[in-house]
């Protein structure tokens, strides 16, 4: 595929597009497109948003893209599709939702598959965002259903976290703690006109409490919201705005960068110490120890370092 | 920590419970477990049971237990958690709901988080199964919230894959399509009780048709059950028998054994090299790059080769 940089770096759609299914087309190995975007990222800045299914995240974007376009910036949308049956449907329903910006030039969306994608979202949805970036889009947002590695994946792969709930939510905030804390910069319970919204979000409030933000670390934010009638959006907005002033002043932003090259290019180099190392000869051997009749009375230890060392 | 083998292979409480942990927080280069229980591997039927949050799969497995219960089977339930801040709670309300058969002696109950560890399920969770097939259990069933790449792990270290449904599912049936031929044997529409369960039994069924099995090659099937009332469990085990029938005649459950092994050879094996590779200096060399001022002016293949050639 001939990869148009030029035409990225003007913003050309015809370019964008291509780049982004050479992003999900290429072997992992390549790095043409990776080098050629390198000197022109740093400028966006990346959101993700996660949160369970049903609590409302595309209604949100939705609002956020509204926000951002009125202010004339430039919005990407990557919708990372963990691609699981039981998503599949939310998913395409979310296409829907946002589809009143889909005739807006200034507005790009694009859902990805991570399925099979080692590293998934860490890899490819973050070259998809490099290709925003280069060409000029002012906000990356990554929106995702999200469970297990996931949530850690968009935390890595962005600069603020929203994770966005619901009123319901709260009897699982407790259970969810731990692994809340650890991912997001900023809480939204969204729905907010459900009953319960004002425990969730006391509840939430209460849990940030305990922690004794000290300087230099950003102490997360809770906001409440309906997206879908679009109350509580500026409480939203000004939050995220606060955070990036934030990583601003105190340059996590540019450690960021920094943290997300690295992950690159260790991923980068993994992949080719283990391309080269199974070559046809060591996958041979793999094959042939798996044909072995008793396979049982073998020492698993002993293959691997038979397999290491041959 | 010490392991007492002698004391799995006998299905000692306190021998199995601390392998479990051994499993959990070993180092991914030991191999010493391992090569003890294979010697030992391939009695036990392990069952996958997958489903969206709120399916009922506790309350299924719960049921399935009873039922081998009955026949005087020894059952152990692998829970996977894949510790998202949005299962937390419906695990922990998981394990309450199969608390009934806590007592039972020849059932074993454990929770294991897949978070952080590479390979997930892959790894350690089929760890945890072979403990429990080296202790002499009949049946090992992982019950998980199936999402993205967790069906497929669930899938590759079962021999039978059950996916869970409930009436509602109806609507995201169609797009799930590809995602579920993929990875179930038997499909499952559970809470069969509620409205739309006949209609989407049909959309399954139709969806079913479509395939033409070949000889050699299992055809799905759907059963309808209502597992809290305790409805239609002996279509779901008949079929479950069926399908391990199937298994048995062709050979197939020998080439899943066969499989799960390449697996865990390949993935020992490729930790070792990286583990190997990222030695400290080369540590050192990435940590360098990355502390360079203009970081943008650096080619990341360029960077990429000096780490692999230096």
């Amino acid at each position: 595929m001939k990869l148009d940089i030029n035409g990225i770096l003007n913003a050309q759609r015809l370019a964008i597009t291509r780049a982004l299914s050479f992003v999900e087309n290429t072997n992992d190995l390549d790095m043409s497109l990776t080098d050629a975007l390198f000197p022109n990222l740093g400028k966006a800045y990346r959101i993700g948003i996660t949160g369970p299914p049903g609590a409302g995240k595309s209604s949100l974007v939705d609002r956020l893209i509204g926000y951002w376009r009125a202010a004339d910036k430039k919005v990407a949308i990557i919708s990372v599709d963990p691609t699981s049956p039981f998503t599949g449907g939310a998913i395409l329903g979310d296409r829907v939702r946002m589809g009143r910006h889909y005739a807006d030039k200034n507005v790009f969306i694009r859902s990805m598959a991570t399925r099979g994608s080692q590293g998934g979202l860490a890899l490819r949805a973050q070259d998809a965002a490099d290709v925003f970036d280069a060409a000029g889009f002012d906000i990356i947002m990554y929106e995702t259903v999200g469970v297990g590695q996931v949530e850690l994946d968009v935390a890595q792969a962005a600069d603020t976290t929203v994770v966005v709930l619901v009123p319901e939510s709260g009897d699982d905030i407790q259970a969810m703690k731990a692994g809340l804390m650890e991912i997001a910069d900023l809480f939204v319970i969204n729905k907010a006109d459900r009953q319960g919204a004002n425990q969730a979000f006391a509840q939430i409030q209460a849990m940030l409490e305990m922690r004794h933000p000290e300087d230099g670390i950003w102490a997360a934010q809770v906001v409440k919201t309906s997206a879908l009638q679009g109350e509580g959006m500026t409480s939203l907005t000004d939050a995220i705005e606060a955070h990036q002033d934030f990583l601003h002043k105190t340059g996590i932003i540019r450690q960021n960068f920094r943290q997300r090259t690295r992950a690159k290019i260790q991923t980068r180099v993994e992949k080719n110490i283990l391309n080269e190392f199974w070559n046809p000869q060591k996958q041979a051997m793999l094959d042939e120890v798996m044909e072995t009749e008793n396979l049982e009375l073998l020492s698993p230890s002993q293959i691997v370092n038979s397999i290491l060392n041959n």
